[in-house]
């Protein structure tokens, strides 16, 4: 009821203006899933989005009972994917390794499976050149099978009453790490889904770029398949690892605004995640990387929501 | 008429083969103009594209002499654009700047003037930090300002015979360099103008990602708007300086077969640049670089022309 003037916020008030904020582990990457948990209790956040390998340390029973008496939500776990593979071997191992990620996001309590699908076969490892010999360089095909293998684990997915959740990732990982480039691709290939088996994720760092943005949310929106809205900004120049050049939200060249008015206006009601990888972030003290997230977020994200 | 020998190739038959491959002067960036001409010449290479500031070395008439005596095409002029600003006297200057880039085309005596159309205001410099004040991250509006400033010197360009031809950079770009992401969205602010005044460029290292790839280039070669193709490849690592990430057709990850039958398709008759960006490239012989693409020219693009 102030007017004119800006009352000093309260705890109550801050924690429901982080009512939707969520800590992806991999922002406070040297921190155990126990160290987040309490990191994200302790800042006020209601959520979490461990990585697999976290929760693979303590055990995913553990894991879940530890968050659930923590009292905070899985906003998603990370990650599956990796559906690219040429080799029939490789591909049931790949099936497999998501169908256990499956199960995982079901006993931890959380419906969002992020799938990050893999690159191209002539990638000889994530960031690293091309393989010498021909081939292994259809991307048209790379993209097909990504289709197809969505397909074999759907019913596996709905039968668990988890969402595999399509992540377009920036053009720069086209090559190396994920051959679904735009949120629009994402969403033809979930077309034939049901939307709560087959979904997609709004990556603010993957997708600023798109002329096509505004209409794809809108689409995602309007079929129910907006699974999760990540947030961290594009930063230039680029690290020596191109995957690091994430930056906390405010530094950078997207316009956190406008993306977050157009999540809004789907009526998306779900958790923000904050997912950053950058050194100098994981440098920083964890509670410190969490105060800073949520202040950036306070800033540039939640007043449009 | 030989059947199921090779003939040993011989000049005349190389010649025939290179018909449409044209050097791209920022490809042996440390050379000169004449020494460029003279290297296209020696390799039997029937075309150049040169960049503004080895032109603007000898002068235009003498840069059009130059070449004209020499027996090349130009194929495109590299480069006018950067069309982004929010102040009105940047904008009048880089008006100004892409007037005076028409009358060079046409001097030159080719139609194609390439366009990298600028990245947003928050931008320090290319590959720089963001601005730390607010605004200037507005791509919709950058978009648009673009597109207003296409259609200012639109019929300048028509007066003087000059295509301005829209280059999408990729995603990389987006913040810094070019706010023209993709070849759909070149087609989209092309659309209000004629083909023979308004054009796009397919490079392979900006676009090979692009889902919507095969569906752009039909649309853009049935509008009859391919200006150029353009060929380098997409590799890994990427280099400190993003920009010069750019490898010999062959060392990276693009399908140039399919690409290259996707121009073909379209009844794309040009010629075929190769333009690369590569501190490692530069270093090598001028002849040398031209005998690695043309070798690579051979075996990856031109049977599929």
């Amino acid at each position: 009821m102030t007017t004119g003037t800006w009352a000093e916020p309260t705890v109550g008030a801050t924690s429901t203006a982080l009512a939707r904020l969520s800590l992806n582990t991999a922002t406070t990457k040297y921190w155990t899933l126990r160290e987040a948990v309490d990191g994200a209790v302790g800042a006020g956040l209601p959520a979490i989005a461990p990585w697999r390998d976290r929760v693979h340390e303590v055990g995913v029973a553990e894991a879940a009972r530890m968050i659930a008496d923590a009292g905070l939500r899985v906003s998603s776990l990370c990650r599956g994917g990796f559906l690219t593979a040429e080799d029939d071997a490789d591909a049931k191992a790949a099936l497999d390794d998501n169908r256990r990620a499956i199960v995982e996001a079901a006993t931890l309590g959380t419906r969002e499976l992020i799938m990050v699908v893999g690159g191209l076969p002539a990638a000889t490892a994530p960031g690293g050149p091309a393989r010498r010999e021909p081939g292994g360089r259809d991307l048209v095909g790379a993209r097909q099978r990504v289709a197809d293998r969505i397909g074999e684990l759907a019913p596996f997915a709905a039968g668990h009453g988890v969402r595999l959740v399509l992540e377009p990732l920036h053009p720069i990982f086209a090559a190396d790490r994920a051959v679904i480039s735009t949120l629009g691709q994402a969403l033809d290939i979930a077309e034939p889904f049901p939307a709560d088996v087959v979904g997609v994720v709004v990556d603010t760092y993957h997708v600023w770029w798109d002329p096509d943005l505004q209409r794809q949310i809108a689409r995602a929106g309007t079929a129910g398949r907006i699974a999760s809205y990540q947030v961290c900004d594009w930063i230039l120049p680029l690290a020596a690892d191109a995957l690091l050049s994430r930056g906390h939200v405010g530094d950078g060249y997207v316009d956190f605004p406008t993306i977050t008015r157009w999540v809004a206006e789907t009526g998306y009601t779900g958790d923000v995640e904050v997912e950053i990888f950058n050194e100098s972030v994981w440098d920083a003290p964890g509670d410190q990387t969490i105060a800073t997230l949520a202040e950036r977020y306070l800033e540039h994200v939640q007043p449009f929501l």
